[in-house]
């Protein structure tokens, strides 16, 4: 990086420049303590001013110290946010509306576009047929560049998929598949390599674990990724603590990313202090290498430049965001991005679920009786105090945790609708409701579970061998 | 890490226990700001006062706000570092004294132990035969835990041998030989298996430098070092750019490192700021990582807690002060270690050399001609202004830089007590000193440069490719 302050700034990215001026703005500060000439401070001053203004027309905000540019905002341990507003962060979802998160106030505030009806026609035409009913639904609600995948996957350029999964633990619940499943569904009709990263190490620096629990959890919830059905031909699935040390393409690209970005920016980003350990500062940036090609040179042929489209919880955008700032510096393309929203509790859409309460969510590993007994007793009802009442005024299907998980799991679009209006209207009772969801989600989980079956530990041991695709490149 | 404060602070290093002091007061200061009720901020402050109390007890010193504990400062960019104190940390050396820096306040300072007659006698009968000159002469002045290693090697456990250089350019001059000869005459006198890390990453994170050359560099100078004589059989020379790709084992302590230091601690003992790259700060776990035997599987067959022995000049020591903290918490044995004072610039001891200054010192491609320049030239010299006043009153050995080097190069200890004495007495002019130190350089850089052309590039490869070596653990 260029440290004089008379390089060209305008080829400085808002986050560079939003640099420069704190760190001007610290020197100000020390001339003025260390009692400088005053000519000294003058010149200091008058650089100062030139780099906020230069913030400005890069930004089009005002420079405020603490505050890093509003595409690269962080909704981070409260400080930065509104009162009203979501808190959502790689470790934190939090909202104080019943309906869940507001994603339209979301998609501003992150600076993301809106999955619209244009874009959703379009992919129609580009896959030929009718697109996952998550798109249909607004599940994944919103994106950064798809514009861009469609116009390479029209000119026959490739491209490919990366999504992850933090392995905390051995237990999966059904809100865990909804990135796999959607994923699964464009590697199919878009036929494209994907790679799926088990973050072992961040979740060894986040949490009391080993290291050895931690690539022991990321090998279980592999065979979980793999029991959705994903093409062994074209899927390389990889723990960090296995394909750090099987790759010098892979630490090459985090070193890379290192270097260009400081402290301050992830401390703007994630919310970090000094009192972190220096693995969770500098774990960003292998979140962001697989967004690179050249991270996976066995599959790519050492190819630097294949766009890369990450399916993820809207959650997860801070580390792309921080990718993409970087990607340009490096020589390397801006992965683009599909978000979803959050999969809710059980008890509500308040909070997005939790591992660690098993009564928070359906999990894979339950039981028809336990899907049953919990969704009896802990979904969230949008119904009436009583029948009466139910007959009278309707449902709210807002808030209703039936139906919200209906929206994900019934594919069926005229059923779906049929059973919002009847609950609507109180035609149909929140028992009944939940007798739907139960006789849903019940095959759905015994399918899961009777494929995982099928998952042995050599196939486990193929889909995380780093190996050509059935790709040329 | 346990977040608890009833945790038993007995179990803390003095490090965590600084850090817990210092969020403890942070934590204060958030309650007194935010108005917190009365008993909530007396129970904060009780609290921090315990805290402080079993700081006092561990470390024998007071707590003082960004100052940690001595036994891990950190002399960095000066903030820390008395008036009339040397400054020195991995990437500055500078005294304002004409003999160089003062060694035996380093000593004290960095809380290390004085190589004493008594060690030198005892590493003497372990071996069977006379120390190396670098011992007997005090270039190698001070230790850590010496006496450990020489417990195991007496009771013939194994140790091993790391030492390392950072690639900055393609040039290496004489002084950066100094490690490496004292590390082949350690590996030779205890038959040891020794591995040699060279730290491309950490150039490409500091200069600015593609990923490219600093890899360049680093076989470069991997040829440099071999044609110091090292064992093929006994070595192992690694780039991290290399090797992090090819060792779960070494990416797995690193991780194990970066998850128990935190930024406050990097940012006490290297001065790092918020300004830093994140590759910067989290790059001391690389360099600490080869001191645990289970970075090198195929060299230790995985087995953990070998001993390791790291010689080096005592600019690198933050690293290991802050791997020796570290170790213990990660259930590894602390590296023991040997610091050599630093090599004097040709213009005198005040600074270290520098390979970016061709004038600084004699390089190893110099030719013969070259060599007799540069020390005529630039040598300073302790001797007196005419040659009148030289016989009359004799040289300065102290601040010579033609006895400083012949002290490193010339093996004869009767020849340099001689020369010194003759110098001293004014009996020998600077003319003849600096004539004996050409006629003792000229042979030795060209014998060098005789054995750098016999290393192909197949032996590079060999002494760089991961492999067993010839010792059975």
């Amino acid at each position: 990086m260029a440290d004089s302050p008379n390089c060209d700034l305008k080829s400085l990215s808002p986050l560079q420049l939003f640099e420069r001026v704190t760190e001007q703005g610290e020197k100000v500060r020390a001339l003025k303590a260390g009692k400088a000439p005053k000519d000294e401070i003058d010149a200091a001053v008058r650089m100062l001013l030139s780099l906020k203004l230069s913030y400005k027309t890069t930004t089009g905000q005002d420079y405020q110290a603490g505050l890093p540019p509003k595409d690269l905002v962080l909704i981070n341990n409260g400080t930065t946010k509104e009162e009203d507003e979501d808190l959502v962060d790689p470790w934190n979802v939090q909202t104080s509306n019943a309906k869940g998160v507001d994603y339209d106030k979301l998609i501003v505030r992150f600076g993301s576009s809106k999955i619209d009806t244009d874009l959703i026609n379009r992919i129609e035409r580009a896959i030929g047929q009718k697109p996952h009913h998550f798109l249909r639904r607004g599940i994944f609600f919103s994106h950064r560049d798809m514009d861009q995948v469609l116009d390479a996957y029209e000119n026959k350029k490739p491209f490919y998929l990366y999504t992850g999964r933090g392995p905390s633990s051995q237990a999966m619940h059904v809100g865990h598949l909804i990135p796999f499943m959607f994923t699964k569904w464009l590697q199919e009709v878009f036929d494209v390599p994907l790679v799926i990263q088990l973050t072992d190490d961040e979740k060894y620096l986040w949490k009391d674990m080993t290291i050895e629990k931690a690539y022991e959890y990321a090998r279980e919830n592999a065979k979980d990724i793999i029991a959705c059905g994903f093409d062994i031909n074209k899927t390389f699935i990889f723990s960090d603590l296995d394909y750090l040390g099987t790759s010098a393409g892979f630490y090459k690209n985090i070193v890379k990313v290192q270097k260009h970005v400081t402290f301050n920016q992830v401390k703007g980003i994630f919310g970090f202090t000094d009192s972190d350990c220096i693995g969770k500062i500098s774990f960003p940036a292998i979140q962001a290498a697989p967004s690179f090609s050249s991270s996976f040179p066995q599959i790519f042929n050492g190819k630097e430049n294949i766009q890369c489209l990450i399916p993820c919880a809207i959650d997860q955008d801070p580390y792309f965001r921080m990718t993409r700032d970087v990607a340009p510096r490096i020589g390397q393309p801006k992965p683009a991005l599909l978000h979803s929203v959050f999969f809710p509790a059980l008890q509500g859409a308040q909070t997005k679920m939790s591992a660690s309460d098993p009564n928070s969510s359906i999990f894979l590993t339950d039981t028809p009786k336990q899907i049953k007994t919990k969704i009896n007793k802990h979904a969230f009802s949008g119904g009436r105090d009583t029948i009466e009442e139910h007959r009278k005024y309707g449902g709210n299907c807002d808030v209703d945790v039936s139906i919200m998980y209906l929206t994900f799991f019934l594919e069926d679009d005229d059923r779906l609708e049929q059973l919002k209006q009847a609950y609507t209207s109180g035609e149909l009772l929140t028992g009944e409701l939940k007798k739907v969801l139960i006789e849903t989600m019940q095959p759905l989980v015994a399918a899961h579970q009777e494929r995982r079956k099928q998952v042995t530990d050599e196939i486990v041991k193929q889909f995380m061998t780093p190996r050509k695709l059935a790709f040329e490149f």
